[in-house]
């Protein structure tokens, strides 16, 4: 013990002496609650049965192909194609892939210079720059500039790189959506920027108003801050709604007054389930708003882990910069260069989904007949799970317009919010881990990604395979009323 | 014009409002003379024959894939393997891959739940991390343990995470060589962190000397700097030096004495060509050192992109940390799990980097012959680069012991160092781009690497295909005497 003591006070770094914006951060997706569930899953691997479940369910994370998922299969033979020297050309190839997606590995192999082991330019290569602009064009009736394109490792990198180009003390504020994702949070706070709150209200399904927004750089001008950016996720995480074209408009026109780069998470433009509601792109609401509006700078973002894609492993992602001065484009690209590039097999799976196979291709019918099946499912799964928190003592929960989420609001009994605060935890932390501990079901607490003072949260993903959805329905019902009565 | 002005001071971000750690900081690998190489490919593929070249030929980036070296067949197997869903069981596959690959693909899909497609530790998936340290332990004969492993997007990634974790405002420093591989320079920068040069000993073959980074750090503390830790990239980038055991014993000593963690870049260590001298990791003289020194805290970075392995694409990574406090890991576990995980791929082929087929595996003949191939041919290539620059007017140039460079010093004459100031650029930057102009050969000017005041350098890449390292060899003799009697 004191040669512990010792031992830590003698360390360059320690929890006293490291970087402290990034101590101070917290990123709750992967917090306390899923490290326990870790000790849990080890446990039951070794066979351990005393706990009162017999596996983990994960709903903490967006990952769909740890949850059974099956990946795009045309994506997948082309990936496997490109890495293989001399497979495109193998004669036994035929028997094994598809002639199109043969083909389509021919094309990427052509065009990318050293194939998938070589760096590639620190923007991307070339094809997977122009395969996202003919996919943005047929998106939005836009045209878009490959030089405008940088393709990065998972869509958070290029979040994190615009941050960080945006924050320069403690002075620079980023508003962000309360409650948000918290790569936004912890990223503002590694950077030493200040997190400008602006609130979604939960009791329209989460619309957000301009208002609000209004409200919050005002009062955050008034402490001396300096906002350079409004972040909308759209469709949200954690809240699922799906913005309305006019709403969108109010946005934009609020950054143009107020001078704010906008930055659009869109990475869930495909999963959206509500009839009445469809994705627009921030991109195409700013065209339409015609040139007096080129003044106003957007990133958008997008990703291949989610939509009906699901590839999360892969880290692909990219962002479009619109109306950015080309002097900052320079700085951007220097600073993407200094990791010379995104992986380049993620790059390829950008391409894929922004260049899937079309009507009268061989690999179309599977295509589509898995895209259809996974999105439907999934609209199945989020209308099921919101029904069922919605019947839980206490709790309402917003439908899932969109996203992977569900949001619902919890009441936690007094008792229950004395427990928590004796062993010095958030409330619905507390509640989160009791239904860990009860019934192996992985959620995260409201608290991680903020939400108004006195309200409780949790999100679920919808991602379980149907036939777990309602065992994790069941499972927590049950948690649930015992949970009530307990601390009743 | 006016309007092109106009619209420049409405931007959020311009020069002079983004962040300026980033617009300070340089990535010579990838500037001036890169860009303009990249304007020159784009007129050649065009069919422009204006240009005294036909051909770039690209010496400024170790990318040894994108000049035309085979990627190991066995790695690349198994990542077409594991790629496409139930190829491993497909009636066919033994037509194509071998079995070994095929075992491999097998073993690494039961042991990752979800497959490439998934998330996985924010660490890397722990299939990786036993193989890394299975093979650190045969590489070292020290136990290593899978908690201590994190893999990344590339070593680069890793080290940023470090010196994030370490730079906590301007104050505190980190020992950097001079010259250094422009990625410390550039990290430090944009996290507002002191650069502490220190110079290695070019007459000496670019030795490391104690007495030098005595002085260095004792001239930082005095400008009132907190030196933190120290960087030793072994073998050298861009000089190419191997240290010796004593030598590194000296560094450890050092790190001891001075409180530094040691920041170890050893992604070339299988690049070694000396007769006698052979690669020793800073983990194993650490651990021969004994159990007094368990608490120097020692970070090792390794990569898939260098060695024989020269998967770069893959953007593959790792490093160690050996000897860190408990509080430490723990923050730094936070750290990376904002970006939830690496590329599931790049994780893999580090996998593979470091469990090869062993003889009598199926697959090990062709491994074993690829990897000696190219680490022979790598060696010749360095001989006679080295020697040919050693033949020019002016020029000398050190043995690259390892690593993949050449470090030539240059005699700039009196006539082009003011040619070069009147153009506002370094004296070798306008040698480098000069060379560019007359025969397509790209180079970095050894001002991007750092460099003793009043001496010129150029850093070329070994990477060449043999055939094509005459045609350097005689464009550049040709170039260099034009230029030298131009100047003269």
């Amino acid at each position: 013990m004191i040669q512990n003591k010792i031992w830590r006070s003698m360390s360059v770094l320690t929890k006293a002496t490291f970087n402290p914006r990034i101590v101070e951060a917290e990123y709750a997706v992967r917090g306390a609650i899923v490290l326990r569930s870790n000790e849990y899953a080890k446990q039951l691997a070794a066979g351990d049965k005393s706990l009162p479940f017999d596996k983990i369910i994960a709903c903490n994370i967006g990952n769909p192909q740890s949850l059974g998922q099956k990946p795009i299969q045309f994506h997948r033979e082309v990936l496997s194609l490109v890495n293989m020297p001399g497979l495109v050309d193998h004669p036994d190839v035929g028997n094994i892939f598809k002639a199109d997606a043969i083909a389509r590995a021919k094309h990427y192999l052509k065009r990318i210079p050293g194939g998938t082991g070589a760096y590639g330019h620190s923007k991307g290569v070339e094809v997977a720059r122009e395969e996202v602009c003919a996919f943005l064009e047929r998106r939005d009736g836009y045209s878009a500039d490959p030089e405008n394109i940088f393709l990065t490792d998972g869509a958070s990198q290029a979040v994190q790189s615009v941050l960080l180009a945006l924050i320069r003390d403690h002075h620079d504020g980023i508003l962000v959506p309360i409650p948000q994702y918290p790569l936004y949070s912890a990223t503002i706070a590694i950077n030493g920027g200040a997190l400008v709150g602006y609130y979604l209200d939960e009791s329209s399904g989460w619309g957000m108003d301009v208002d609000e927004l209004k409200r919050a750089i005002d009062g955050a001008r008034a402490e001396g801050k300096n906002p350079r950016a409004l972040v909308v996720i759209n469709p949200g995480n954690p809240t699922g709604q799906c913005l309305s074209e006019n709403n969108m408009r109010d946005i934009v026109q609020f950054c143009k007054d107020e001078k704010l780069v906008l930055m659009a998470d869109e990475v869930y433009q495909e999963n959206v389930y509500a009839e009445d509601k469809k994705f627009v792109s921030f991109k195409k609401v700013l065209m339409d708003m015609g040139a007096g509006y080129n003044d106003v700078e957007l990133a958008s973002f997008h990703s291949t882990s989610k939509g009906f894609t699901g590839e999360c492993g892969r880290r692909g992602g990219y962002m479009e910069l619109v109306n950015f001065n080309p002097d900052a484009m320079e700085q951007m690209y220097k600073l993407v260069s200094v990791n010379l590039c995104s992986n380049i097999e993620g790059q390829l799976m950008v391409a894929l989904m922004t260049n899937p196979p079309v009507e009268g291709d061989e690999s179309y019918e599977l295509y589509a007949a898995q895209r259809d099946g996974i999105l439907s499912s999934l609209k199945r799964r989020a209308v099921k799970l919101v029904a069922a928190f919605n019947e839980l003592e206490g709790v309402t929960c917003n439908a899932a317009e969109g996203a992977m989420y569900t949001f619902p609001k919890i009441t936690v009994p007094e008792k229950a919010v004395e427990e928590a605060k004796a062993r010095g935890v958030a409330p619905d932390a507390f509640y989160a881990m009791s239904l860990l501990d009860a019934t192996g079901i992985v959620v995260v607490p409201g608290s991680g990604f903020g939400q108004e003072d006195g309200t409780f949260h949790f999100r679920s993903t919808i991602l379980p395979p149907e036939e777990a959805i309602d065992e994790v329905i069941e499972k927590t019902a049950k948690f649930h009323a015992e949970f009530m009565d307990l601390y009743r």
